[in-house]
């Protein structure tokens, strides 16, 4: 079965953790508004009656539809070796993944804390304080949970074997030094082990074909993780 | 058997919507830290090796605990007919929970914009214009969202019958009108069939007896829905 993707098409944003399950299982998909048909396939998809999607990234898969990042690597996970075939190991996977969203939202909060309709530049002021806390208090608690877990677990975060959210975490570190290069590298030698398993995720023949490919779109300040300089010290 | 839920004891916060759920469920459960084992047993969960929940609520099923809320919810809605049985059908419901849990967050920046280790006096500026945009533009977003999926598919969000979304749907209603009384006053009247949903949900006898007894704990300004006057209008 070819999936079919479904996400902007200039941004990595939530669809990225998505394109990285599909390519690490080397999976045969089309990233469709990236396509000929475009953003317009996206947005017809998202007015079927019944059961639109709320927003993208959302995955076709024959005649299933289904939204939510963490709902479709749910999905993918058991069926690409990538999380467990067991209940309470795929629920232990999920929840972790979840763990990933709620940071991600985080992320996307330091460069817009007063609402994402409203520009960047219009939000500096409340941007830096919100940043500074993120990187004061979230950071290293989100960071410091799933350093702990590959302390107690092994090379991956659950144990010996990659699962969704080793590369999700993979795309956070790859996120976080392309946002808050400063940042970032003062924080690194707190989580060893996570920057660890970023490189190791980084040379999977898979993932490593994909990041050279033109299927990787660069990090841009459309996407969730945004440099502004002034928010990085 | 009996469920162990674990959530803070003094608001209704995310641990609602499994409590909403356990209650419609008439599932036997114990609401952990508000009984003579406190927040302690809480705590002590958290710092298990390898498979800690990074927060409350979880839940512990047997052997299992689950954290993250539309996990747990994921977890118990097939196990007592809150969610369809087919994996399309759980796969749906969760999507739309995942999509709840967005909002939620969006819920509780309206009054921490800035961030949640800081105190709300020292950012209600930041936290007027959230507000704002939160109900310009994303309560007509996600509640217009809900709306179409009822007059689409009929007096559930999912069908006729009752998922764990429409019990947690009806929570929203309940802490929009907590927080934001004279907003949502002028506002339901765009969601006819999302407040009719919130009553057919209140008068399900097990959730009235539910919402009579002191098992409910009472909306207040340490939970995710606060009443600030000055956020209203």
């Amino acid at each position: 079965m070819k999936y079919e993707l479904y996400y902007w098409p200039s941004i990595q944003g939530r669809g990225e953790y998505v394109r990285l399950a599909l390519e690490e299982a080397g999976a045969d998909y089309a990233d469709v508004a990236r396509g000929a048909r475009g953003t317009a396939a996206m947005m017809k998809l998202m007015q079927q009656r019944g059961t639109p999607p709320f927003a993208p990234p959302f995955l076709k898969a024959g005649k299933l539809v289904i939204g939510q990042t963490a709902n479709i690597l749910l999905y993918l996970g058991s069926r690409h070796g990538l999380a467990p075939k067991t209940e309470a190991g795929r629920l232990w996977v999920h929840q972790l993944q979840l763990t990933i969203t709620d940071l991600v939202l985080e992320v996307h909060d330091t460069h817009h804390p007063l609402g994402s309709s409203l520009y960047y530049e219009d939000q500096r002021a409340a941007a830096r304080k919100r940043t500074d806390e993120f990187w004061d208090q979230r950071v290293p608690k989100y960071l410091g949970y799933f350093e702990g877990l590959l302390k107690d677990n092994g090379s991956a975060v659950t144990g010996r074997r990659i699962t969704y959210v080793d590369l999700s975490l993979f795309q956070i570190v790859e996120g976080l030094r392309y946002a808050f290069p400063n940042r970032m590298k003062a924080f690194e030698r707190k989580i060893p082990r996570v920057v660890e398993l970023r490189d190791r995720v980084a040379a999977r023949p898979n993932i490593r074909a994909y990041l050279a490919s033109d299927r990787r779109i660069a990090f841009n300040e459309d996407g969730i993780f945004r440099h502004y300089r002034e928010l990085d010290k």
